[in-house]
């Protein structure tokens, strides 16, 4: 998407052909800075310092530092030592055992002499595959859209346009490119729909208020940053037309573990009878698992993200404050589950899909 | 309530029996501080710059500050500057117009050498008027929480013990004494039920991690706080028993006007089967409305209480921090309407209400 007119990726190859570039996202949304990738050492600090996050740009960020390190050295043993060094740096990161897989499988035969222009090959196809998900998430999920924006009479951003709520950030800064919650909306927004965004605060971490906010307004799209309290008091009032959040893990029978939250704004809109859609690529469905509020376990991260919280200083550094008592207690719940029951439609890459068993199964046969 | 181990109201006379002596809540929850008032200049003050807020205690400051400027000078004129001086501090205020209309009924008709004793006598009325009502929805709802701890087969705290989840601070802080929501929770605590309380933090001004964190922890109350967004997920994992907020406003057929994002929670609590409660003094009751979502106005406050926190640094200072992009959009949204539907019942000073006109209008014969 755009930064101020620019189009730009969440990394990409540098124009020496052989480093790589990210943007540091630690920064946003008080600075944009990229960075030079030109090792497997900065790759991995990168992944580590969460520079780089989200699944699929976790994957990327991978393959590239593998190829990073066959650069240096494609011999068996610098390869084998890169495995390791990457895995260490987030090993709980599905998309990065899966991009270490890849690179493995892909370089393991080969001569040496060949690796890197496979590795560099494997890592440009890997962005570019997250890319055609994404955008066709996109595709797929501007029509509801636009369904919705004609339904009120296609009003003008003045006359209140088309309002879209989302929680979290599951947008291009996540991704490689479109994102997957807002690739639908920048579809629309491109096409000419005057689309508005709600963007919830997403406490403790605020993506949303960090870096869906950033996004959405360097790519030009209106936006209004909300605590995650309000939603359900604009659906109570007609404003929000239609909900699209991402998910970090979806059940065979739709239902959805995303961001902690995202189960309250569900629940608002059923109440409102607001459609609330979820944007996900469907290799990201968990065919092991049904019901998710018995089986997913929820992650509990630090408690100093909920005691503390890191903003811009007024001279400008950035830094922590603590909101609490000192040694107060504080609990750090990371995501949470919405049942399928509450969601109207799961948008993939292949279409868009009722939450249930019947209908996933059907859209993927190949792989329920 | 207790304050490590001394009690305290959050208003009080000072020894020398004429100056009063306040908490000062903008310092809390990082310093306990308390300020001498010896005049209406430092009335008006700490009233206008929050150092005491929530609608009872608002009142009760209010009648103090006429008593103050009565001290200073009982003429006629000095009474009308100060009435014109209180009511500057926070024009919409309804307990500071009420405490007014009192304070000037009763004095006007005195002689001028009545004044000062009657001024100092009936502030200190409307303060434990306000204690007495609070005490009694604290008797009234505590055994909705021993129900609760019963039906679990009363286990210890270790053993998970009796758990509330309150949204906000409608805590002794909010009041002169014991509160309206957390009244029962006091109460229960006090007769020895281990209950252990879920604080939501309260975004955007934080009054659950700052001031009901801080009153729970000081008079011993386990408590743990979370984000605005982990109670859904709580309560679908039976750790909810029951929860208890305040409300700003209630309407004649039990619509609760309370802080932003309490219509969420009350939705999460009737999709788990979770009872959901209401603490009000019966004469919040605004009688006049009925359909709390179309009737009540929903105040919009400054945005920066969004883009901006304040805290602690590292230093010790407290200082505010912004946590957006610089010019961002954003909406403040202060309240939401949780309809009566919703409520399990109102804990009054009269006992418990369902939420519904008929069993208002029969709890409140008098005001119906």
């Amino acid at each position: 998407m755009k930064v101020d007119g620019a189009p730009y990726r969440t990394i990409w190859l540098a124009d020496d052909g052989w480093a790589v570039e990210i943007i540091d996202q630690t920064k946003l949304p008080h600075e944009f800075v990229t960075l030079r990738l030109e090792g497997l050492d900065d790759a991995c600090a990168a992944i580590r310092d969460m520079r780089v996050r989200g699944a699929p740009l976790i994957g990327a960020a991978t393959a590239y530092g593998m190829a990073l390190a066959v650069h240096m050295d494609p011999s068996d043993n610098a390869i084998a030592k890169a495995r390791d060094a990457l895995y260490a740096t987030r090993p709980t990161a599905v998309n990065l055992s899966w991009a270490l897989d890849e690179m493995d499988t892909l370089l393991a035969p080969l001569l040496p002499s060949e690796r890197k222009e496979a590795a560099y090959n494997r890592a440009a196809q890997i962005c570019d595959e997250d890319v055609g998900i994404c955008s066709a998430i996109g595709d797929n999920g501007k029509p509801l859209i636009e369904t919705a924006w004609t339904a009120k009479g296609k009003p003008s951003l003045e006359d209140g346009g088309v309002n879209v709520l989302t929680h979290c950030n599951a947008g291009w800064l996540a991704a490689v490119d479109w994102g997957t919650a807002l690739a639908p909306i920048y579809k629309a927004h491109d096409a000419g729909i005057p689309v508005h965004v709600w963007v919830d605060e997403t406490r403790p971490r605020n993506q949303g208020a960090s870096l869906t906010s950033w996004e959405l307004g360097k790519h030009g799209v209106p936006h209004t940053v909300i605590v995650d309290n309000v939603g359900g008091h604009l659906m109570q009032h007609g404003l929000v037309d239609l909900c699209i959040t991402g998910t970090d893990r979806t059940t065979a029978a739709g239902d959805v573990c995303n961001k902690i939250g995202t189960y309250l704004k569900a629940l608002a809109a059923h109440d409102n009878g607001v459609p609330f859609y979820v944007g996900l690529p469907g290799p990201t469905i968990d065919w092991t698992v049904d019901d998710g509020i018995k089986d997913i376990p929820i992650e509990r991260r630090d408690e100093t993200e909920v005691t503390e919280i890191i903003g811009k200083a007024k001279d400008g550094s950035i830094v922590p404050v603590q909101l609490t008592s000192d040694g107060v207690n504080a609990a750090n719940y990371a995501f949470d589950v919405t049942p399928a029951r509450l969601v109207t439609g799961l948008i993939t890459e292949r279409g868009v899909a009722k939450p249930s068993t019947a209908a996933l199964a059907a859209m993927y046969p190949d792989k329920a």
